[in-house]
């Protein structure tokens, strides 16, 4: 076709965009990390606030930043050639790490709420965030038990892999949204009734919201880029066959 | 290849999948409609609390349940053959409707602010929903301007397909999020100091939680039904030819 040409001109170069969308999740997490440490008053184990501060530091690292790197690295050049085994070792040792700083990050806040008598998962943000990591626990034993041990049928990987690719991206969009709801929450919850009320908009909160809108930015550039068809491995519509 | 038939076999069918949908996105309607009206006192336009209840119902059918049919129609059986222009204007129809009627809650809450010496736009929840109307109003302009006016070329409309789709999907997950946020602060500024605080988790707590996780289940399952192939148009990866 004749604009064919075109559209490829302006198609994005997948290096140059893998870098951005590195440094993207690292400021992610520099603004976490910088908003607990500067604002909330750094990190402790003790089961005060500086306990909970790990809570957002884990979660945003973990569920968002490693679990996109997780996902994204079938995207690599290296690995859409030659044998799969090595990069689903990799896929699947980030996404473990993923989940333990989740499991971590939970164990925080869990720390502090039992500390200060303060009951558990009664916010939709905690409904939501715990569905998040429940399905994501999921996701990764039927993963490693299908695509990485060696006693799945051909017919049940072809079958279950569109299944995991789909909640792959539910699990991390739900990630995202766990976030900002966090966020928000946490912004009530520590600007009030002082000199620095949430509503008056100090320097905290603009900062944590930017956190809350790279978060989105991150996440939503993340599906974007396991959805562009040039970028997928070339067997990615056909079976998984054995290693 | 010999697995086809199983993985065919387990393919969804879209009509009763297309039922389903229809009936949970009612389902969100109904939830926060019956939030606002049972727990919180129902509607009225004279910039009190009751004004204010305006906006999660008209957001949540504006930019949720209408956008998420404005997003499906074309993978309806009688849109995937035949001209598309019908299904253009339809299209374009249920994307404006769901913009008057964000347009209309965020009037509501602006006034409900400006009621009671309320700052605006100063929570995440205010500056992500704020990016996804904008982002929405943009791609509403952009995508009648090219696909509906008869004056874009034809390397013009393959070149912005992929953007609209892309970002049509992005608006959806940004819709959502804002929901999720909204409703989780909706429940602290409103279950507080009372016999009802949000931490000891009343009805009406479980009730609005649960809201928030069907708007999330909605808004998943229309972005897996967009993504699936065997729904999408024949013509689906083709360049879009005039009408």
């Amino acid at each position: 076709r004749c604009h064919r040409p075109v559209v490829e001109m302006l198609d994005l170069p997948f290096l140059p965009s893998c870098v951005f969308l590195g440094g993207l999740g690292l400021l992610c997490i520099a603004f976490v990390g910088t908003w607990c440490q500067h604002w909330r008053g750094g990190f402790s184990l003790d089961g005060s606030a500086r306990t909970f501060n790990w809570h957002p530091v884990l979660m945003v690292t973990g569920m968002v930043v490693l679990y996109g790197a997780a996902a994204l690295i079938y995207r690599l050049p290296p690995a859409r050639r030659g044998p799969k085994l090595p990069w689903k070792v990799v896929h699947s040792a980030l996404a473990l790490a993923a989940f333990v700083l989740a499991v971590l990050g939970l164990a925080a806040v869990f720390r502090f709420h039992n500390a200060h008598g303060t009951p558990n998962m009664y916010s939709l943000h905690s409904w939501l965030g715990l569905v998040t990591v429940l399905l994501f626990s999921c996701q990764w034993v039927a993963g490693f038990s299908t695509f990485l041990l060696p006693w799945a049928p051909t017919w049940l990987r072809a079958f279950y892999k569109p299944i995991h690719v789909f909640f792959g991206a539910t699990v991390l969009m739900l990630s995202v949204a766990s976030c900002v709801s966090g966020i928000n929450e946490k912004l009530f919850f520590s600007l009030k009734n002082g000199t620095a009320e949430y509503k008056l908009l100090p320097a905290e909160a603009v900062f944590a919201n930017t956190l809350g809108l790279l978060i989105l930015l991150f996440g939503v550039l993340v599906l974007g880029a396991l959805a562009r068809p040039s970028w997928k491995r070339p067997d990615a519509d056909s079976s998984d066959s054995h290693q």
